[in-house]
């Protein structure tokens, strides 16, 4: 029976929505193996002299634990 | 009085949401008719090898029952 | 101490989802200073003739009260 | 053992929510037989020059599977 | 400073969710004094014939405790 | 690209749900123009001497902005 | 026209989540007569030793009000 | 095997949420034996002349059954 | 790039939840290939003579589209 | 018949959750008048050098339209 | 005062939603001490030629921090 | 592009539910460090002898990864 553990992370991105998510699983790859699946939790971004500056997105990580 | 009936479909894209959703279109509209909006109700995705392998969005679409 | 309040924008663009939040961003900066975050609330679309024609983003906008 | 399927219809009347339930079943009712239940989803309308065009309410319908 | 409690009723009408509300408050009338305010938490209703055979609805009622 | 603006209201009306949504909508024709689309977001009430008084529906009135 | 009561009532058993709605309807039954359905809330646990110690079920139960 | 019963509560409070809490689990206190743990459920309040003249904070209260 | 569409369907046991996804399972097998995954949507049962007549559980179940 | 409108506003306090309320209720009495309640829809806050810095309450606050 | 941290597990199971629960929390054991309470969080599973090949249940576990 | 990690912490208090969030914050500062902001996830409490022993607050902190 395989079990997985799930984290919950923020991406950034300047362009969009995927980007961030991209950028999370880049992040999460440096200290996490065996990355299987995500899942989009928020979308949020900031905003800086009338303009979208940032898109924020949360997704949670599954990972299979060994 | 129209009425509308929605069906629930899940798109796949290598690149962005945008076009998973176009995926979920595309697909729907091999056999539905008269589609005219859709709603999405769920953003996940595939990981492998440490990079986002696919993103999955699932959308409801409502099309006009003749 | 700092007040903000929050408006509700449905932005449209027929690209993507993140072209739509800026549309809505665009618009309300018309309207509002020191516009400060964005939430995604609702992420819809238009079809047309079997495609997708208009993704459509609902946004909620905080903004700093003077 | 008894099994159900859900559909999910969207009714509209241009008198009253419970107007726009009716609709949905009778349309339903046409192709779908063994109806036994409807939970309601959403509710929702359109307006026109000022005043509510039309009341519209999403359904699931709960029919027996034979 | 006041109490209130809730109580969940589920009220039924071969008309309308207006009526059925209006049952379930008649009804928590024969038990309860000092009622005060109601909320809707779920719609439903059942079919028979392909037809609406009775709406229901679930209200939470508060009323004073004294 | 058309935006769009979403204001909250409440209705109420003596007799029905659809009564107070047509209350909230007349109320905000007076000070807005191409209102396009409602959402029911609450359904609540007042009850006096044992009985409905008042159907109070909060909804969500989109509207373009020009 | 019939109305409906629902209560909520946590059930508990050591072996599954069918055990606890179980023991929450049978501890139902000795003050409640014409107990018709049950909605599952909630499913949590308490954990001891490092293991599973009981399986919690918050249901809501309806019944008919005579 | 233990079961418990759940109850719901409007606390009120001029000075806090916690205050209002306190007030629920008070007045509950009175009639019910036993209880164990609250969860808040909802926030409100009402405002008079231009300033918060009430917190009311909804909680459902758990006890044991005997 | 593939793609989902997903069925609701409501399965039932006189034994535990797992049954009632089992049930419901088996039933859209008949009509389904491809099958893939389910996702545990509402959990119900019916009372009778106070004791739990039968579970229900609705599930969406996912399956390719060729 | 009366209408209310809703607006969001988001307090800060360095102190509590009360207090964040009491400033986006005090805030919003400047521009407007017939306040009669708020709801709280969201609770939030910054932490800096290992510290809650600011309690951050969103609130929609009721007022009647004349 | 205590303080409790919360890690999210998924736990599979070929038999039930029960043994996937247990599945999770005997692997989150090998790691964590001090484990209290868990909370289920989502129910899925994975189908095989027309049968459910797995469950997987989604945890919360909290354990006290020391 | 920055990237952040969220935790979920259950802090308690015996005063209030911002001194739960303040327990919670400064047992996260043990560990963790660039903590940025914090989100009520949930609000419980224990209640002994008829009275309230302890708020409960589950909140998720987010910090930026280095």
């Amino acid at each position: 029976m395989s079990v997985y553990k799930k984290v919950e992370i923020v991406g950034t991105s300047k362009e969009s929505f995927a980007g961030a998510v991209k950028a999370a699983v880049a992040e999460a790859s440096k200290s996490l193996r065996h990355m299987s699946w995500f899942e989009v939790v928020e979308q949020r971004g900031s905003i800086q002299d009338g303009k979208v500056n940032e898109f924020q997105v949360t997704v949670r990580i599954g990972f299979k634990v060994e």
